[in-house]
């Protein structure tokens, strides 16, 4: 891996699914950790009135983050993970099963690579 | 604004200051927040052993985080705000300050621009 770190950006819209409840979206969050091969430190999910929610994931191997839109069906989700044996596409799964966007673009930066 | 938000994708290699302190660390984020006008839900400082830490901070505009790797001199943060009214360039000071980086990138990418 060059880097230290992967970092995809992941920006979906036209979401068919709007999920409010927070232990909904708790619960992805913990599969997308899982399914990523990661290992949970914290969570948080705090859902915003009068719409949206954001959630966080602080990893071993650094973060997952989330917010979203219901009100434009977009969701801002970003997914961080440092080490060879981490696989952050499977926690991008995750939320694309979730949400079910009718578009997706996923940009991946490297992180830490020494200038 | 174009799009609902701004990420700055920062990175910090060469720091002169070495902090391991989780009490510094959360610290400087709660006052990143405040730096950057943002709204305070949720903060986490987790060290890691033996060597670096991670933060995060949950705002009603987004998120901060950072991932420190002090035995290369590096430090990964990200600063993803929405609104108008918030700064997140100033919360970006408050993490130069505190690690007196030699070298810093930043590259912001704009979040939310319906395709």
């Amino acid at each position: 891996m060059r880097g230290l770190g992967r970092q995809l950006v992941v920006e979906m819209w036209d979401c068919a699914r709007r999920v409010d409840d927070p232990s909904r979206l708790r619960a992805a969050l913990e599969e997308a950790v899982r399914r990523a091969g990661a290992t949970l430190i914290d969570v948080q999910v705090h859902p915003f009135n009068p719409h949206g929610a954001s959630g966080m994931a602080l990893l071993a191997e650094s973060h997952i983050s989330f917010h979203t839109w219901p009100e434009l069906g977009y969701v801002a989700l970003d997914v961080f993970t440092c080490g060879e044996r981490v696989e952050p596409e499977r926690a991008v799964e995750v939320f694309r099963d979730l949400f079910s966007p009718r578009q997706v673009s996923v940009v991946e930066i490297r992180r830490g690579i020494r200038p």
